[in-house]
């Protein structure tokens, strides 16, 4: 089981570090700071300024050949092990618009799984390129308003097939990228048939984001943010037909596809976010030596030494479990790793948020503005506690696990 | 030791939380959703219909006799108890707006304290008189950018004495209220002697807020927000000349001035807080009953009968530790009153956001957005960790009331 | 809601807390230091020192009408309320065998309640009478082994009528003050009809300890320990005859009296809980004080302020619920109050059990030896989270008051 | 950075578990229920029964060759890993009597370390061959009772040179292993100069037990236990002698002996400690199974599912952690992987307490008692929060080294 950095990944992962504090670092403010500006007054409208910033590291990025590593296992990339990934992906988590630059953001790379996977010729033809150089963005249509979308079985968003064609009918919110005027597929979990068993009513399709009938309701906010240009909308669809060929897999087979999707893309949500809690760990630190009261410097009043020796311990406790999900997918594919992928998405965010909000602390009242990355950061990843499930949802799949040890019946 | 609801406030907490929920809760969200429509686009002035809700309610309060609770032990006011308030102030606390509407707001009722209690009749005259109408509002000017200023003693914001007047130079952060066009009384705490005993240093103005000189450099931003038109403003000081006559208490008297001020509106910030907590726990439960996934009622899966039970039980606890701590200021005056308000510092915030924190999950990614009111909550209850002092400061006061106990010594 | 110290209750506290202080606290150690030196070898029987020890502080404890306090509410005793008596209770938790001293120790308290509110005049005059005296001491016997006695609906434990006797067999474990050979009277819940309504299947017995058929199979251990002489027996019934006379209240109302009986007692545990916090708070402090380590006070290192201030907030909390629950009982009485018993039944236990731990830690390897008493208190006051109901059950209860606040059906 | 189970770890792994579980196990509650059974009733000596379970359990380790595991890196022993022997150790920790049967136990591990490190040819010729084998036992006098001892530089026991010999005088407590007959080594920290630099003040001695003058004040008792017959006494040296060839490694030197026995004991106690956690999950899980209440298995109660998944999570990640501080002194050697071995001892006896809490309160009132092994399982981790440093010690090394990365100052 080797969790550590290999021969292959280490040079990568210094390449990688270095890209992110020179080059993204910089323009990473100054991308966030252009939102809003374009010239209609949308925010949901690159200004000329944010794609030549995101293009331009994009290029750079390429050049460098420094790309798509998500791609593991996989001829197309670097053949990197998740393990190896992880160790890149936490560096990319360090700030906001990295994992983009390197073609490895959310929900992009799950959706491109989707196409890689369970796509038909057709499918992959028409979008997988153009994702994988990183032309287009894409969104995945999953959640919905009125149900508890953590128990998907419940999705009532509906598709009919008329002919050759589905109709699709219903409401998304939370539909992540989907505010990105570059967004050019979605791809859509609908319910074909009510009658059918409770994982056999849902259907996938694919199908061009600017299909008629698709309605933008409202950006969801998040803790008050839009996150424009990227954006989580909530979306009506009013007789939208999509072609059959669409389909993903096979009618029914909806839960199928979600299942495989969602593995590797929460997995790397914990990468980032432990990459978070390394970042604010550090600027904890920094801040706590560099300031004084009360005669001393910060680090050494209160509770201080034990903060950052906790915040190190779990830190360190959640990396090496991320890693061995990590590992277990390597070597034992998604199905039998689940319950570890189920225990770092609790582990990672939780920690990540606990780690953050000592940080902010350290800051005093400036860490919650706008002069530090954290106050981002502490509400970033208290969205992941939702992300792909909601915690006690993990919790329960990791509590089966272990019973199932001792019990031969369902629980 | 009585904690309980009086039969003199009785009465007056049901009219409160009939007016919070049928008459302001209902245009809060109105107010909110009017922010940066001000013709000029800038967020920072009220547009017509804010200024028509929030006057139009202050009317209301007035004309009912609901008004100026918080000048408790006075006979300005209704001459109730700290403990009294408290439940009142937690009904305020549920809806964003509610407290103004009452003229019982942070930074106003700490403010018109400053001038109650130590101010001349002059600054009485001046300022006094329309803050108990709620005619205008005012700041607190206080924390700075460049040091730690739960170190209050390291304040290093600069009066100079010229003939009969100072001369203030330097920047402050944070001025909560600073961004309201309405806001007529800075209260200012500068150094004026950097040879005095450390206690020593400091002295507290006041005076008009558009002095000439004071800058405006930015809004302060809490998580992205900019709480326009109130807002947290970060100013600047380029030669501001205060008369003399403006000196509160006395050269060199800032820190008594200061501490005094401070009991009070501590306090009232966790009582507010102890009422969001309860009201995320109410919505927890609505939530949780309304809700369905894996075939049961969202608080029938999982941990969250704990999680109710565990709410309940902190909030609960919280709200007595509160009252003690309103009955000591009562019965003993603040400085004997000091280690419980320090408790109850810590203690509320860290409860509330914990509940709303619970809160949230329950309501899923609905939890976090704009359709509810705990995503606000939950930032906003954050920020009260830093402001009145940090937790750690307040801890280290808590731990040294005890030891003290124990030795003769200073600890 | 008066939760203080009222002018009744005041000199009974001080004299209180001197006598535990000067009369016991002294002897306590060298009764505990007599266990198992009988002559018999038979830890389960009292030395002439140990009965000297109890004697004499009993008839002193008399003399100075320092008795039966936990009457509340009776003409019997002081007529305190529970409240008042709640101050006198944490006092007598600092040390072992105060509570008995007073005649206020469990499960007499209980016991004795159970008679005076559902006994017969023959039971009172058999057994009520020698209790209150102090003469005999008494055990619940309720239970059993091979069921999760959590929900006593399902104890098996049988009784079955054969003319004007009842013939009980069965097993029972946990039977606190068994061991004691001063233990007069048995309080025997047992089921006598399986197939009644599932709270009336079973029905509440008195008998005297001797009765023929009892037999003594072992002293349970908590953490190691056997408590002798008082113990905690695991008994076996075998055809144990008892008269129909002393049923208690009536064939199948066996739950009815439990209800009845735990509230106070619950309380009774929690209020001495709250006492034992104090007293380890106190250790912790002075310790801290009278040590040093790298060149510092120990209460100066590390995180040690922040949990000595955390330990005043979460004891001062816990106080304050225990005199909510105490004054529900006094007000509204024990049905009413019983979310609130749930709730202070969770709280204390769990809290005293945390402040003891910290203090032990202050103590270094000292705090977990015989040298002082914390290593005691923490194991002891781990066995309340299962007296009277684990917590799980009390959590239980808390949430289901709370959400029948927006429900009718039952939950 | 392999942590997995090697190749040829793995049959180890598989033969241990089957020995602890087939072969100790049961023997295990009876050589413990035969403490105090000695004719003289003197509970430190072993009865016959003990030493033939003793005695025949270890010649059927050392005729399956499954012995010595600790020598890791060492052509003594197998040879093994830190990290292969991590996995062994955790199935030793599941049963009491179990490393001693393996020759894993400590003291004597580190005790032989000191010898095969630091002694002479001497010290091991007359004292580590006979340890190798199993034939005495060893103990190491290092904690005092009149100072904190966690800075080892107040230790105050004294040596005073005379000649040819040192003369010891002081008192030590927490003497593990003391009270063994068998025990035939001290090795012993004294000050033998206390104008000293502060870590050059102290040397370290061995010397045969029965040395004259060493006298037996009391056994020092965990949690009311004596752990006889191997005990933590308490000792008084009154001018003992021991000749100068009997200092290891040099006068002033202690510190560095020390330093260098700790890395590994430290380590070897968290992984018995995660051995021990794994047990109580496993028996929680099937108690949960097993018992019911209102009409639901256990695990589907309350919190039970949570529990049960963050005692798992929580397992992995001390696991994976304490394999990551074992691998660190493999690659890199003890002093650079302090801050991990500081991190684990932290992390894992915390975190065993915890589960094992968990654990006893699914088993309810039975899980204190003598019928499980969870009561003895959770006083025992809870002693290893001071053993080898208190945690507070060892979070301050975790901090400083997380602060060292950025000032060079001494922090």
């Amino acid at each position: 089981m080797d969790l550590g950095v290999t021969a292959r990944v280490a040079p990568l992962i210094a390449q990688v570090r270095e890209m992110v504090e020179r080059d993204i670092a910089p323009l990473d403010a100054e991308f966030h700071a252009e939102v809003g500006k374009h010239p209609s007054g949308d925010r949901f409208q690159h200004t000329d300024r944010q794609l030549d910033i995101l293009n331009g590291l994009k290029t750079l990025a390429k050049e460098r050949g420094l790309w798509n590593f998500w791609l593991t296992g996989s001829e197309r990339g670097y053949g990197l092990t998740t393990v190896e990934y992880a160790y890149l992906a936490e560096e990319m988590g360090k700030v906001g618009i990295a994992a983009e630059v390197f073609n490895c953001n959310a929900p992009d790379t799950g959706n491109m799984e989707v196409l890689e996977r369970y796509g038909t010729e057709a499918h992959k033809e028409r979008w997988l390129g153009r994702l994988l150089e990183g032309e287009i963005r894409s969104a995945y249509v999953m959640t919905e308003p009125d149900i508890a979308s953590s128990d998907a079985a419940q999705l009532k968003f509906r598709a009919v097939r008329e002919g050759d064609h589905y109709v699709l009918n219903g409401e998304k919110w939370w539909i992540s990228g989907a505010g990105d005027p570059r967004c050019g597929l979605y791809i859509v979990m609908a319910m074909t048939d009510p009658e059918a068993a409770k994982h056999a009513r849902h259907t996938m399709f694919v199908m061009d984001a600017d299909t008629p009938g698709v309605e933008k309701l409202r950006p969801m906010q998040v803790f008050g943010q839009d996150d424009a240009p990227h954006g989580h909308l909530h979306l009506r669809f009013t007789d939208v037909r999509v072609p059959v060929e669409n389909v993903v897999l096979g009618e029914g087979r909806g839960f199928e596809v979600a299942q495989g999707r969602l593995g590797p893309g929460r997995i790397h949500h914990c990468m980032r976010a432990i990459g978070q809690a390394e970042k604010a760990l550090e600027m904890m630190c920094k801040r706590g030596l560099a300031r004084e009261a009360f005669g001393k410097k910060l680090v050494e009043l209160g509770a201080n030494y034990d903060i950052i020796a906790n915040a190190r311990m779990e830190i360190e406790m959640a990396r090496l479990l991320c890693l061995k999900a990590a590992w277990m997918m390597d070597t034992k594919g998604v199905r039998e790793a689940q319950p570890w992928i189920s225990q770092i998405k609790v582990v990672a965010p939780l920690m990540a948020g606990k780690v953050i909000d000592e940080a902010m602390q350290m800051h005093g009242a400036g860490g919650i503005s706008q002069d530090f990355d954290l106050a981002y950061m502490w509400t970033h990843v208290r969205t992941l506690r939702f992300a792909d499930g909601p915690d006690a949802v993990h919790r329960r799949q990791v509590a089966r696990a272990e019973l199932r040890k001792y019990v031969n019946d369902k629980v």
